[in-house]
């Protein structure tokens, strides 16, 4: 048995606190498997008399994250604070100055500054890990970083945000509203008092930039990643989408080819058949095409203590294992700048929610302006009430470029006959 | 760019010949990955002649695998022959000896061998890697190994057998017999002319003893693995159980607890919201629960060319980086030798078939029995026909140890009621 490894912990949050308790829990266990004892001996949080229900005997408080870079006796250090700028981002950098590999679970500091932070620590040979950052527990970085690394990846997509799946999942299961749902999640814990950074797809771009470094081999690009939540998805398209044959999900999506990167953050409609469709609740899951392994599907519990500990600890034990590749599985050098799609070429079946009023020429009046923007019709039923008042249109097109069905509607916005904005709902393919 | 990583090829069947596209095809990324070039400067097999549409100019070719070992310039020995003995388990064993790091996609020879294998690679300080041994394509020992590191593993349960679960899934989707559906997959090229080694589930015990070990830090004990195959499911049993809310899928599964370590290979009842539910055709997927992550799923292709080439050259691009942890995730002497568990004590539903003969008293027979032996009846339907002539009557129980079930259709087993012997099949818990 070699020396311990000797952690700070920056964070005693949920998952602060559920690192410490793992460690202690599976303590044998993680010392067979990691070849040494890991223990924590610092730690920094806001509050030194809360009761956590963790043993800290024996581990230093320091009044300031940064101070763990230079504490001594701590070989490791594990950010568990959050955000993307202040002490998170200052821990970082103190940490890989100070040449001490750097754990962190922080997904928007990765995403903003993922790239400077990988070529920091190259410079310095610094590990830098963050299996937690993304999908909480499924190892999806390392299934991308190593275990596809042989492949081409075409595409990734993923169910990349718990709450906004919870709630999906939830309103189909129940039938009841967005604004219901989110209320009763909130209540419950699973959703923020300030839901915006769930709901809105905030989150789950910051995870789908990370992924698509590691799947494509390009730079960190979360600033084009297009970005749309869930607010606008009513029962009635849960209940339409059903009927058709399909459920609709929150779906991180990013493809690489010849018409540059692609990344898209938005509801879509998930056929019934599809890997993705039967994964319901706080599960995430990320299917990745690639050539020539096929397709692949990791599945797993994306938040919370013990699923996000899992992850934290992965990353240690395979530090005391000695594994230390680059960050994004390449030098930051080598990682190509790639150009964002154009996302109106991407080629999709949509499917397109309208409200109407109840007037001759209403469908006339939309099949005209589709058929002016090419548009190919594959179904359009007209039945029941729609959101808001007015009749509910319900179309789904043939395959075509996106941008087709956003050109028909936005000749369709001066039309009277519409009671309110239509909602376009991309299919999954 | 450090010096190219030389490989050694033993094998040029169909993933012999893949891993040499796939490095071909996918030359630039590999090297971008691995940051070094990977290139095979050896190959080994039977007939120099044949036309297996790969570039093998540059490549030595040597008369014996074994030679690989000791050929100048290789710098890691592949190993494609198959068979748990003589040319593979012989190049094994000499390229260790010579410290050439070996990796492998012999399942067979892993589970008769992997011990001793590992034991001797760690006492040469020798890499031995295996991705490609179990479920082809799906990263599921780098999962376990590595992602799952941190966690307690209660059970694993998977579908390992691209065969079986063709065979299936295809009997589900079409009501046709078993014999009729392995004739065509025979002649589709998915089952062997001899197709023993997977239908009778002994492909599936070797991969399962694997997991087991690096699931639970235990010996590979394959011998220990109670095995079952298909050949007993009739097309009145998958209809049975969809009536019921099940498939049936062929499951390896190990848990591992006091009681000691269970491992077996059976065809069982699948409930169809689980997510091993909705895999289908030649598809794998592994089933991890595990404490704190929860429930972890991995899925993909198990077998093939392409699937198979990118976990051997997935393990390529991990020695390139300088990984080289335990095979099996820590020292073969800190694994624990763990007693068979009494497959007996096992708690499960279970699902009974009987075919009886259509005259009074026979329910009354079974469910004495039953009774007799502390079985408790959940279901019990008599309808149709059963295989091979006489009444049809298909039983589920409450949980209860799988002994109790079994004595109790010893019990029955003199009973002139039955016009053949039942089939139990075990639900998926």
């Amino acid at each position: 048995m070699t020396t311990p490894l000797n952690i700070g912990i920056a964070g005693l949050g949920t998952v602060g606190a559920g690192v410490v308790r793992l460690l202690n829990d599976n303590a044998a266990l993680v010392t067979r498997r990691a070849g040494r004892v890991i223990r924590v001996v610092a730690v920094s949080a806001r509050d030194r008399t809360r009761d956590r229900g963790i043993d800290l005997a024996g581990a230093d408080w320091v009044d300031a994250p940064e101070q763990l870079a230079h504490h001594t006796g701590v070989d490791v250090v594990v950010e568990l604070i959050g955000g993307a700028e202040g002490p998170a981002k200052a821990l970082a950098a103190a940490s890989i100055a100070a040449k001490r590999p750097f754990i962190t679970a922080n997904k928007a500091m990765l995403a903003a500054h993922g790239m400077a932070l990988a070529r920091a620590a190259e410079a310095a040979s610094v590990p830098l890990k963050y299996e937690a950052a993304v999908a909480g527990g499924l190892p999806v970085i390392k299934g991308l970083r190593e275990g596809a690394a042989a492949n081409r990846i075409t595409q990734i997509s993923g169910i990349l945000n718990g709450t906004c799946n919870y709630i999906l999942s939830t309103m189909e299961a129940t039938g009841r509203e967005f604004a219901d749902v989110l209320a009763e999640a909130q209540h419950l814990g699973y959703a923020e008092a300030d839901p915006s950074f769930d709901i809105d797809g905030i989150d789950a771009a910051h995870k789908l930039s990370i992924l698509a470094c590691l799947a494509f081999g390009t730079r960190i690009d979360c600033a084009a990643v297009s970005t749309n939540g869930i607010r606008a998805v009513d029962a009635c398209d849960i209940a339409q989408a059903n009927a058709l044959g399909f459920c609709i999900r929150l779906i991180g999506q990013a493809a690489y080819d010849a018409g540059g990167l692609y990344q898209a953050v938005r509801p879509m409609l998930v056929p019934l058949d599809h890997p993705l469709a039967h994964v319901k609740g706080a599960i995430n899951a990320v299917t990745v095409d690639a050539d020539p392994v096929g397709q692949l599907q990791f599945e797993g519990p994306g938040a919370g203590a013990g699923p996000t500990a899992s992850a934290v600890v992965a990353d240690l034990i395979d530090l005391a294992r000695g594994s230390n590749g680059a960050p994004f599985g390449m030098p930051v050098a080598a990682l190509e700048a790639a150009a964002p799609a154009d996302p109106g070429a991407r080629i999709a079946r949509s499917y397109v929610r309208f409200a109407v009023e109840d007037k001759p020429g209403v469908l006339a009046e939309i099949t005209a302006a589709m058929r002016d923007c090419a548009v190919s019709i594959e179904t359009l039923i007209q039945r029941g009430e729609a959101p808001g008042g007015g009749v509910l249109v319900v179309m789904t097109t043939h395959e075509g470029p996106e941008g087709a069905v956003a050109r028909a509607l936005a000749q369709l916005g001066q039309s009277s006959a519409l009671t309110s904005p239509p909602l376009v709902l991309p299919i999954l393919g």
